[in-house]
């Protein structure tokens, strides 16, 4: 059986097989890649952002429990570098989880050790893509909240879950706009601390000032403390709620757009860059050379180098 | 006269025209840059770098006018959106550059007004490349520091020089490795400050804990109190230092082939970038339907985007 007929059939080590190809580029996965792709678009996939020490591990493991409950096949991609699931772990941490490492359904996997650059990367989304065809469900990505990348989960999510925690400095000042007009769900965690019934207050006269156009989903903001399970269930309800909203009200196809379009743009600069690679480098050396020399001007070397469509590059402006 | 042959007799209006066209990504003035890059490469680039409020607005002041004694043409690009220089000035600040306003021999151009993003753009290179193929002879960039763009203007530059304050948290915790790897010249300004002494022993130590590989150049740490003029001939003297030390050392070859590699990178993107803009809408929201419907895959859509010549994109892994 082929490599891609057994992650459809959901096979673990299959699936490990091709994510780990795919992080190494080698052009066996790539192809798979390609036909993989037509097999996916049906989990639900959830965003789970937040700064270190928020504790989205932890509410990742109560979630992880409760959706198994309803018998949910799942998948989790950590990307957070600082996250208990990312490898570099304090063991306490990692035991929370380790209760569902030998449930066949429950597929966890860590991007973070291979060298995290910040920002969402075509690792992340190709390992989406293969827990997707694998059959899971729900598909929680765990990413720590960094400014601009933050957005880019986001856009890769159906539901963008941001967690905050009361007095870690997660106050409206901090909070960045982008923040606000992506999150579909903000969770407070730890919110047996001081401070969380007023975090939740800002959050809300926030939200009031900026409605971000949303008519139909407002929102919601929801008190937790992972460590003790509390407000799981509620979270869990409410983004079982999230998902129906968006199958009935149109707004998945509209996200999903918005993902293509990501991974479009992910794709050209791909293959910018693996063409690049394919040019020789002493041919590039010498274009270097002839333009030191001022012997020719970069936008000529350039089209040399990408030999782009001759009509294209310098015909329109902006 | 052709507007090249203008800028190339130092015509002031005919290379504000230019670099405004260029800035506007006029085709015209795409078409000129061809030709006025090969009359580049002569000019000595000094790049001037350091956080907002370090004085580097003044300190060029100061350099202008030690450079104007010495009967160099000057060109100055201020790429920093916090300089006096960019425009959202304080008056007192403007009015210490103003003295050189009338003086035809030193030509002050500035980008930060026009939207800045951060980093080194395009149109501050070809800013660059217009004051060169004028005839000045120094061009001073001014940039604001901030972390990964800083080591690209350095790139750029001939010279490049980092200004730190002391007391301005300057301290070695903050000052990032890829700065130490690339400034020739630490100026220590406002070297009136407590502090400035220990900020001094700080950086040596440093410097000598990291040599950097540069066996012929030793950086210099030079202190300045730019609003008094004190420090600037030491500065200038070092200044010109440095230019003799990359011509005897064949040094400048080097670092006008990194500038050259710089700019090619910067030319390719730019060409994908131009050629994006070219493809019809339409035809990418159909590509965007059928990834959204799982009809193709984000490669394969990548790929009709731009062209590439079918043989490069998935031969080779990384």
């Amino acid at each position: 059986m082929s490599l891609l007929n057994k992650v459809l059939q959901g096979d673990v080590l299959a699936a490990a097989k091709l994510i780990r190809g795919l992080e190494d580029d080698l052009p066996g996965a790539v192809a798979e890649l390609k036909d993989l792709y037509l097999h996916t678009g049906k989990a639900h996939i959830v965003g789970v952002s937040g700064a270190p020490g928020a504790g989205k591990s932890t509410l990742l493991g109560c979630l992880i429990g409760a959706f198994r409950k309803r018998n949910f096949k799942l998948g989790v991609v950590a990307v957070d570098p600082t996250s208990p699931l990312s490898g570099g772990a304090i063991l306490g941490d990692r035991l929370r989880m380790q209760k569902h490492g030998e449930d066949k359904d429950v597929f966890i996997r860590s991007l973070a050790s291979r060298g995290w650059k910040g920002g969402l990367s075509r690792a992340t989304v190709n390992t989406v893509h293969v827990l997707d065809a694998m059959g899971k469900n729900v598909i929680f990505v765990e990413a720590v909240g960094s400014g601009q990348g933050e957005t880019d989960f986001a856009r890769l999510a159906d539901t963008s879950v941001v967690v905050m925690v009361p007095g870690m400095g997660d106050d409206i000042q901090t909070i960045k706009a982008g923040i606000m007009e992506v999150a579909d769900i903000f969770v407070i965690n730890k919110a047996d601390r001081e401070g969380a019934e007023s975090l939740k207050m800002s959050l809300e006269t926030m939200l009031e000032m900026n409605p971000c156009g949303r008519e139909d989903w407002k929102p919601e903001i929801l008190l937790t403390t992972a460590t003790e399970d509390k407000g799981i269930e509620e979270l869990t309800e409410v983004l079982l709620r999230h998902q129906l909203f968006l199958a009935h009200s149109g707004e998945i196809e509209k996200r999903r757009r918005r993902r293509a379009e990501l991974e479009l743009t992910m794709a050209v600069e791909d293959a910018l860059r693996r063409h690049l690679a394919t040019v020789d480098g002493c041919y590039l050396e010498k274009l270097v050379d002839e333009l030191a020399a001022r012997k020719t001007d970069p936008n000529t070397a350039a089209r040399k180098v990408i030999k782009l469509p001759p009509t294209s590059p310098f015909r329109k402006g902006r």
